[in-house]
């Protein structure tokens, strides 16, 4: 079983690192150019960067660490047994990317025994990274250089900033518990996707509330955020891994995290 | 009176980018600092830099063009029953600013005769810019150059990529209108702020649908959406000009333009 005290290894770190690298090079060549975009079963829009940036990253990973598990938003399940499962989305936001709107990023997350040990938040088109790992802090990388990245204070959610990507992900019982909060915060804001995340972990955004979410869009953000001084769990609380569902809940500080959970619970 | 048939002097278009540019200066050094967040009367934030940038941007006017008026987000209006009349929003977007997102801009107008004359989009943290001008094509500049900006075609509104910078600046009838083009869009994205109009103009999005908004939140875009091929006019199909209300509605297809404005109005 995985030792919770054992600092991830800095060669993993690393290799995420050209993950997120090689993954960009294939998104920024296909921005902004006519690409076709196909629709997924669930409806979803798909296009060649998001095949080919993730169709790299396996490779990659195929060839350094084979005995590894992926999962992939676009290329499915393979060993996901495996004591190591790294879970990659190619281009979080593929509709952003599609719309020429730079806040699209990539996501890699490696989960050993089943819960997050790195992650990486990338963000080709903005030249801006996020680096978490468990015993490391978080680290935040842009062409200006690399500064650690610490959440900040917010003591109650009526001072806090709130980041969705759309009220629309909100679905059924999930709306109206996602409006308690909304009406609760002071300052919410659509249209961050995992950017929203980066910016909760370098303390200038409070909360991230996001649901109907896949693994790959949200596993990679814990321990970004956990490197932080923050805390990321699902509406329930739990901690987030291979098991967990839609929903997920990040902030800043343990006092407005609590105070969500509650009001998403709907408890008086 | 302004006749419509005569471009823009090109000396007025690089005066404007001038003024882009010192705004962007002020933006930049504050951007991702400990700003103070102050709250206006309408309880909306303003910071220095919002202040800053706009007084730069009226110094420089009174120095070049002190029988110019100008109508500014945060400074108020002066002489605005001048020929030519600035209308600058020195950071639209202040709450994506305060919360260290690159998506804020500023926002430039030149009214002659109450209509929009020139107008810039430019986004500082983002590298990105717009400029539009009567009898000139948009052009839009970044680090790899300038090009002619050019809407795309979008013959119907179940193709079109729409954005809004959130649901919720829709009050009381606005919001079941808006609802309506939402539902009947493929693809409604939020947050796109000043930037989406941009995206329209370049061919990445095809519809932009607004309320609740100010002159200084929209009047420079007209330019950089007609100089696009595009349309822009409020929720009755009317052109924008120093008497408009807050609805806006911009399009890069006149056809989808047609059927927004047929779903606003609440018509079958």
């Amino acid at each position: 079983m995985s030792d919770p005290d054992f600092p991830c290894p800095d060669d993993l770190v690393a290799f995420a690192e050209r993950l997120a690298d090689a993954a960009g090079v294939v998104a920024m060549r296909h921005f902004r150019t006519a690409v076709t975009v196909d629709e997924k079963p669930d409806l979803t829009p798909v296009t060649i960067a998001d095949r080919q940036a993730e169709a790299e990253m396996r490779r990659l990973i195929e060839q350094r660490y084979p005995e590894h598990g992926v999962i992939g938003e676009e290329a499915g399940r393979q060993g996901e047994a495996s004591r190591y499962v790294w879970v990659l989305d190619p281009i979080d936001g593929t509709r952003r990317f599609i719309s020429g709107h730079p806040g699209f990023g990539t996501l890699i997350a490696l989960l050993e025994d089943g819960r997050p040990l790195l992650g990486v938040i990338s963000m080709p088109a903005l030249g801006e990274r996020w680096v978490g790992a468990r015993g490391h802090a978080t680290l935040f990388k842009n062409a200006a250089g690399v500064a650690e990245a610490r959440v900040r204070p917010c003591p109650s959610l009526d001072k806090a900033t709130l980041f969705a990507t759309s009220p629309y992900m909100f679905i059924g019982p999930a709306r109206p518990a996602f409006e308690r909060v909304r009406e609760a915060a002071k300052t919410p804001l659509f249209g961050g996707e995992c950017h929203a995340y980066g910016l909760l972990a370098s303390g200038y955004v409070d909360l991230v509330i996001e649901a109907d979410m896949g693994l790959y869009d949200y596993l990679a953000q814990v321990p970004v955020i956990e490197g932080a001084g923050g805390i990321m769990t699902d509406w329930q609380g739990l901690p987030l891994g291979l098991g967990s569902g839609d929903q997920v809940l990040a902030a800043g500080d343990s006092a407005c995290h609590k105070e969500a959970l509650r009001l998403l619970s709907g408890e008086p």
